[in-house]
């Protein structure tokens, strides 16, 4: 089967609302008038984002979501994607659930595919993903104050869970593996919440690195420091019921990566707000601490005392 | 080195025309009133799109290249670009003439790196770009009519060479294989050329694949066939000097690939608004014969008899 053909089969469909999509040499957007357009590109490497063994439904879905979450940290609203993939071979039996994963998510999102590449190699996967934004409403890294509540969507840390079972570092009931698996290989990006925090936080990022490596990007782009407290983060993992030490429940939750939730800071006087864009967007989210005009993170234990507990942030090339 | 280090090192400058550059969620775009964005996707992967003897600065190049050449054959502007990389380790004896390469044909077409991805992996760079191009105006594969003229512009074929002497297949005077190779490793991207030709040409393609084999996406689309005449064909391949057969001639203008020139058509009315085009653009190009209304493609000699010479066009499954 030839390249062409590949795409035609699983990847071709009506274009919807690109003024032109898969099948020239490039693809035409119209961002709607006053609205700004957000591009962000994530290439995901076997071994690196995912494993081998992953099921390549699931692995369509996580490549799209992991786009979709960047999306969402910046407020905007997903309109189309690019696919770029190597492939070892064409393979019909890895390609077609690997589309329809990814075709799912993107349908949930109305987000278009619009064009592509596809070529022979190593199994690599690179997605350029397209929203829009109204001009000037886009959520940055750089616009927290001090002071402001810091906030973390839906749970972190299963991710890492999971990815610590796979690698024969830990043993977990299988009811737990499960879910903290499904987090791992089905990450759901926060699309709605990102766009009802429009105009509400100061500032927001997505968890993908790790909760405070990702925070740390805010606060370097705002010039921060951030105080964390130790007893909200315990209760961030969804895998409640993992036979986890209080510390490893803590490392997983602050510094476990792959999460795609978002961490966002908004002032104290917008915690009405914040309360309504979450109610609306139906997401919970947890208020973890606060920023800080001086440098550096502390985690504090319920009494207000800083922790000794160093945590690690995960690095593509660490 | 961490990832974040890399980025900033080699690829982080200031923002110009984008809203939003390296270093957020995501980047903002704001295409001008009026215009269209056009988006192409290219991914390039060793041993399929370079040799692992490239020097890296020609690679960054030509990384670069062939994704101006979609906007180019769209008749786009060039705005941004994103670009991820997998690297197998991060080596700045690598990295620094790479992105020197990447960077200096960027800055010559004024396309602003606005984001991208680094990861660890088989190395693979997937480059998206970005264009604008006045709504409507954007040369498609499918405008051609019956009995336009057929164009391409400067040299094809010589890339081919280059590749058949590095496998082994040829041997070319030394000169000539230098000439050969600059075509493969740093091809020129038509985009003045693409530009000129809207509102001229009524279709166009760039040239990856083989001459033929892009030419036929453009027939098929345009659901018309073709006759390209064997003696302007014959002039096609800048190295005029290689010791090459006639028929390994026609071979190499005719399905060589990775030329990365226009392949565009245009009705014979408008010839002297090509010759304007072609001047503008300050570019040669050769009239290779016609569209029919009738569909497959002959090449016809001289006396306009078919020749039957077969012609092979690559396919990255192939």
């Amino acid at each position: 089967m030839g390249e062409f053909d590949l795409i035609e089969r699983f990847f071709k469909r009506p274009v919807q609302r690109a003024a032109l999509g898969v099948g020239d040499d490039c693809a035409l957007l119209q961002p709607a008038p006053g609205m700004q357009l957000a591009v962000s590109s994530d290439m995901l490497v076997e071994g690196r984002h995912f494993l081998s063994t992953v099921d390549p439904r699931a692995l369509g879905h996580k490549a799209l979501a992991v786009n979709l979450s960047d999306l969402a940290a910046c407020g905007a609203k997903p309109l189309a994607f690019t696919l770029a993939l190597a492939l070892p071979a064409a393979d019909a039996a890895w390609l077609e659930p690997f589309s329809q994963g990814l075709l799912a998510l993107a349908d949930a999102h109305g987000c278009e595919l619009v064009g592509g590449d596809t070529t022979r190699g190593p199994l690599n996967i690179c997605i350029t993903v397209f929203g829009e934004v109204p001009r000037g409403l886009a959520l940055l890294r750089s616009g927290a104050q001090a002071g402001d509540d810091i906030y973390v969507s839906g749970t972190v840390g299963d991710a890492r869970l999971a990815l610590e079972v796979f690698r024969g570092h830990l043993a977990m009931p299988q009811e737990v593996f499960t879910q903290a698996r499904a987090r791992m290989e089905q990450p759901t990006p926060r699309v709605a919440l990102g766009q009802a925090l429009r105009g509400v936080a100061t500032a927001a990022v997505d968890v993908s690195d790790g909760l405070l490596g990702d925070l740390g990007h805010v606060l370097k782009a705002s010039s921060l420091g951030a105080r964390i407290e130790a007893p909200a983060a315990l209760g961030l993992m969804g895998c409640a019921d993992a036979p986890l030490s209080p510390a490893q429940r803590l490392e997983f939750a602050l510094a476990g990566g792959d999460d795609y939730e978002l961490v966002f800071t908004a002032p104290p006087s917008a915690r009405g707000r914040v309360k309504g864009a979450v109610a609306q967007a139906q997401v919970q989210v947890t208020r973890i601490g606060s920023t800080t005009a001086a440098p550096g993170v502390q985690v504090v234990d319920a009494q207000g005392q800083p922790l000794d507990q160093r945590f690690g942030s995960f690095d593509h090339f660490g």
